[in-house]
């Protein structure tokens, strides 16, 4: 039986990159989304396709149970879960203060904060008795430095990231690995930055920066450097990494 | 008038303290706390008798419009708010992953991370109609590290911390000012540390670190940290200062 | 006989308030500065024309045992040193690393990192035998983040930074405070900013953002915050701060 | 022509695992290392007897021109530089303030914070007309925090994770990448930790937690960060990772 890697937030950035990249290297990925059923379908065909193994869930991560129920029903169908990736965004656009609602802020907080508590007490207790597991999880410039337009994004990135620091705290000795990836800059990833910018304006970015220059982060780069972090020796592991283009300033030097 | 200063979370330690110190200094001083009304009639007293101004009024952070109203009372009842401090903690001891409830992380971001945000929504669109406004945030270790079985305390505070950034960078320059005061270290503070540990536990530390050694931090002599950043020029404003006892450790030679 | 506050690195900048406002709260004022006797000699009659205690020395930090001499001679002559200021900047305006000699690195290094670990040799054993003494220091946005053009500031703030944390770690337990204070911004000092600059763009910088919306720190702004490290008492102890106009972004924001 | 990787500091620990991994890889290893010729010729044979290329310099850091002339030499005779490691350490145990030479002090700054500027200096212009390149850094904890006994490895390892970060703002966007690598932990080395304790100490940390434990960070697992750090893709470039032994607690958590 293959081992299992779970994306929670697979679309057709990040998420769905690692997933095919640890399908190819003989895990079974399982790619959960909220919504798009025929583009997640699309993605675990792709995958079996190209030899791998893969499954699909709709999961509102949100929802009371859905997190929970997800990782019962995947260990139970489909096998131990090995390798976690929490790749749920919260970001919101840059809003002022007064408009940022309760609302979007309580949101921001139960996608960037909650899920990942949520994630890891389902997931935890089983990894804790298998003494081993890796929980990556994609974060954000956010997390470091909160920048005006960002209240509801940052606070939430700044609880997602001194969980995760608690987390290895409690955890890595007991084998399983908690590395959260700060991804400082801009992916190249039709279903977020894509729907952000609107076609015209992403696919002008893309232009200008994406293919010749490199300066939008290609996600199947990225998804090479979760899948070394997942294949580290447990004498020595990474809590913490950041990635960007190399032709884009990291955020300190902004 | 005297100006207003509006202390969330006035009990025996820190915010008491506050709001004594800046009476003594010509403010009118509001102390709110989310029960014991007459520890807070105590508290107003002694200001009173001391000469100063005071008022006080129970308040449940975590309950809806409670934070607002609030806000909306002082300002129509005894003047514009000149500096706030949110001085509620959201500790609620070391806890494993195992024995962190949902709700009480939950309730850990309220107090933590949330109460701070609507306290800001509430006040910084009357301060910015001022031009003038300080808002000091007490904050702690947790907000720069999580520690094991921190994982409620450590999101929270990290949220808090990271929201202290995102507001300074919309509002520092409309001439409202925040303040992150990471206090690392224990304060003597029969109303928390006390409680927390026990009246005999608290006795004892109290002695072997509080009195001859100023092993606890004692919340009048913090007082004065907050009464000074308060006054900065505006040419010349502090977003963060850490404490600890001179006994103590910092946080990053633990 | 008054405490003595000595000052190294005394300008018209931050150094020469600080030394003016310890003199006007009771502090014998020594300054010390590399050239221009007649400069100092200014500031020090300055200082007694208002009332209070100063001396002058010339000092070139990085001359062998200049620092040295200076302390054995002001503890000798003027009296204990309580409180002591290392306000020597390393700063020589931005060079690509092709035109950053290792004479330049070098002297970064001299001004910026061993001249602070000079002071602290010849001053600490005085102030522990003493039980009691302050090390304020100045340092820069380059101690917590490393610009393009800064190899050579960079490198020696951020050896300044880590030096005063490993000073603190053995040193405050014994009664000594060291205080790192992160001037993140432009200071109105006609001595450093000024000469850089040169005069027309000075003058034009200090209009335009200097007086009427004080986008300059002034340095008796600065001051204030220096004194009041000076003055905490032990049991509530800032190890770092940091300072900047209320109209600049924090570092981490640009 | 094979691609060369040049290792400032090979020795029995990291630096050494590097080399060999490179070669494996198909880099031409370049070995230096201060002293010890029949080690350094062990160390190449050995690479050589598993198939790989490699050549070994001695190279005393400190002394004037030995970084650059290796640098020029390697080019000439060997091929063109494309990955460096950086590898010299600082540390010289744990001394107090009283017992730290101003000698000491400025030694840890030539090996920790110098000898890496002298090695950007000579390598970086010959990379930037490549326009590409990879430098390595191995860096220690005492780069992010100062411990007592640790005034000149925490000033020097300061020093170069700001000089690290202004190469960096200089030279990513010219192609060439500088990671700093914080190793957050023991290294099972028997040339450096190995000798810092002794044979008999370091025998039984090693049973103790090397062996069974993976308590000690291995070398050679540690190389595989390296190598994948060298073989990011531009668009993904990590500048900063830490790595401890899953049984070890974080430094922040200490």
């Amino acid at each position: 039986m293959k081992p299992v890697c779970l994306v929670v937030g697979a679309g057709a950035g990040i998420g769905g990159h690692v997933a095919r990249r640890f399908a190819r290297e003989g895990y079974h990925a399982v790619l959960c989304r909220r919504s798009d059923q025929a583009g997640l379908d699309a993605l675990v065909a792709q995958i079996k396709e190209s030899g791998g193994q893969a499954s699909g869930f709709l999961l509102n991560a949100v929802e009371p149970d859905a997190i929970e129920d997800t990782v019962g029903r995947v260990e139970a169908e489909v096998g131990p879960i090995e390798v976690a990736l929490y790749n749920l965004g919260a970001q919101i656009g840059d809003r002022s203060l007064a408009n940022t609602s309760y609302k979007a802020f309580e949101l921001g907080w139960r996608m960037g904060t909650l899920g990942l508590f949520r994630l890891a007490s389902a997931l935890f207790p089983r990894m804790e008795e298998r003494g081993r597991g890796t929980l990556l999880v994609t974060s954000a410039t956010s997390a470091v430095r909160g920048n005006a337009g960002q209240h509801s994004h940052a606070s939430a990135m700044g609880g997602r990231r001194m969980l995760c620091q608690s987390l290895n705290a409690e955890f890595a000795a007991k084998g399983v690995h908690v590395a959260h990836v700060i991804i400082d800059g801009a992916v190249d990833a039709p279903d977020t930055l894509g729907k952000m910018l609107g076609p015209e304006a992403f696919a002008k970015l893309r232009e200008t920066r994406g293919m010749e220059h490199d300066g939008l982060m290609l996600p199947e780069k990225i998804a090479d450097s979760y899948y070394h972090l997942a294949q580290q020796h447990r004498s020595a592991w990474t809590h913490e990494m950041d990635l960007r283009a190399f032709s884009d300033l990291a955020w300190w030097n902004h």
